[in-house]
């Protein structure tokens, strides 16, 4: 079977800590011990991840400097992202395989995702990012960057940049991702849903200002390469309808039409299990055999249709 | 014709620049012009580059913030640069292959140099990296970061971090490098010399605290992949014999002989055409056909052998 796996970014960096390299090696070290279980039962696998926490180090470290070095756009913080969380994965996944006498290559592969410069997320800025500001300095960078800002909960410093968060439309690299997928190599790829491009009138890929949901990203990137299950990897045991609520009940197996219904009345967090479910009912009517959506450790029983909510034509 | 191009890290970013995206995207774009001339040709290339001013900011961007996030250690800001750095150039080449109708996936890959941690570098950190300190800054680091530090010419700010420059002994992905190459990929690999790792006593890959030349890396990636010309990139035409002396000549065909000759001479300034004239004795004397140091501007007379620095057998 083909299986992409979307990790969490969470999964890597946890909110809390401190975020040093060796935290970050050795979250990534228990991730992968769970996706070599799976490439040693004979799984062709993929791997995509988030890059919350890293891009938001990134831009924080940019916003400190300021005063001597050009910050970097979002086109190249996510290229960043994808260097650095390829690299912490991919000797991960190396040395966990070779530890279990597979031998097999692991591949990092820096992926770009073309978005519609039109799309209406560019008009409504809607996804925060990087570093807490106070009003003053808020008000700095709306007019010296031109950003679009978004007042958070309470303290002085509670505003945050916004930006566009727009559908994905393709994984440029999506062929070669797939042609090295079936010749064996595990790859990794589209981290943080890829970087943000669009094509000019001419043909031209450009980077934009924008940041791709992982999710959705790794939807376009399983269809794309005609992957089997696409499986979604979050802190919680799988998705809940009414969550919260006293009628809360976590979801077994659903249609892509229970999904479609519960996705309109908006039964889902935007930004946390909406993307998610959106994607798996994209990847089914895709063409995918099922989707699921599990926490790391249930990745197991959740394949075997034991746990995890699964999404189904 | 398999060739190893080697683009210095001045190639993307000159020093005296502000360093914005802007400005790497044009020096990008300027660079692979040449190249893919080589490509329209029927040439198939590999790349690899520098990352020093790159690198350069992002410790600088680790050190401005230090006081809130923890620094990264030079493996994981390797990473980080070939993340940008692949993402510059494989963007701007595919722009550059498709605006001449020519059909190629350019790919790049995060890659990983193995050193030796008993190298005699590790005991004399001698590659300056980073941004200027004064002395009690540096005093400081030495202190709590256990750097070393290196005092240099004059200012208030002098010191600045020294780093050991280990010499590599093999591209760990060189096979998968390879074989995509030779699948008609456009690679992109081992910028700024591969992120430094060693192999830990069980086999497990580490990495550390090192940088590792990008000439001396282009050669084991080259030599490895069975490249039949490696093609180092530099802001000169060639090298010279007696530098800016008045006996100074540039070279033209020079036969692994006389480098070696003049290397043991010291006739070559270490951290600029001694690592160059090693990595291209050692190409040849590995097996491959040429190795030609010459400047972006002159790489076809340079493949015709009208200009350039051409060491042979």
């Amino acid at each position: 079977m083909k299986i992409v796996v979307a990790l969490g970014g969470n999964a890597i960096l946890q909110r809390g800590e401190e975020g040093s390299a060796e935290e970050q090696f050795a979250h990534v070290t228990s991730a992968v011990a769970r996706l070599v279980d799976l490439v040693s039962r004979g799984e062709t696998i993929l791997i995509t991840h988030g890059n919350g926490p890293q891009v938001g180090d990134i831009l924080l470290k940019n916003e400190c400097a300021a005063e001597t070095l050009p910050r970097m756009p979002l086109d190249v913080c996510g290229a960043e992202s994808q260097g650095m969380i390829g690299y912490m994965l991919q000797q991960c996944m190396e040395n966990a395989l070779r530890a279990r006498g597979i031998e097999r290559s692991v591949i990092s592969i820096i992926t770009q995702t073309r978005v519609n410069p039109l799309d209406p997320a560019f008009s409504h800025p809607s996804k925060p990012i990087g570093p807490f500001f106070t009003r003053e300095e808020a008000d700095a960078h709306v007019r010296e960057q031109g950003w679009s800002m978004h007042e958070t909960g309470g303290g002085d410093a509670r505003f945050r940049r916004v930006v566009p968060s727009p559908e994905p439309l393709d994984i440029i690299e999506h062929s070669s991702i797939g042609a090295l997928s079936d010749e064996g190599f595990i790859v990794i790829a589209a981290g943080g849903g890829g970087i943000p491009v669009y094509r000019t009138a001419e043909g031209a890929l450009r980077g934009i200002e924008a940041v791709v949901d992982k999710d959705l990203a790794a939807e376009k990137l399983a269809t794309g390469i005609g992957a089997d299950i696409l499986l979604i990897l979050t802190d919680v045991p799988g998705v809940y309808l009414h969550y919260r609520t006293p009628e809360q009940r976590l979801l077994a197996d659903v249609t892509v039409q229970d999904v479609c219904t519960w996705l309109a009345e908006d039964r889902f967090a935007e930004g946390s299990m909406a993307p998610k479910m959106r994607a798996c009912m994209r990847f089914v009517e895709g063409g995918g055999q099922k989707a699921i959506i599990t926490s790391l450790d249930l990745v197991d029983q959740a394949l075997e249709g034991t746990v995890g909510t699964r999404i189904i034509r």
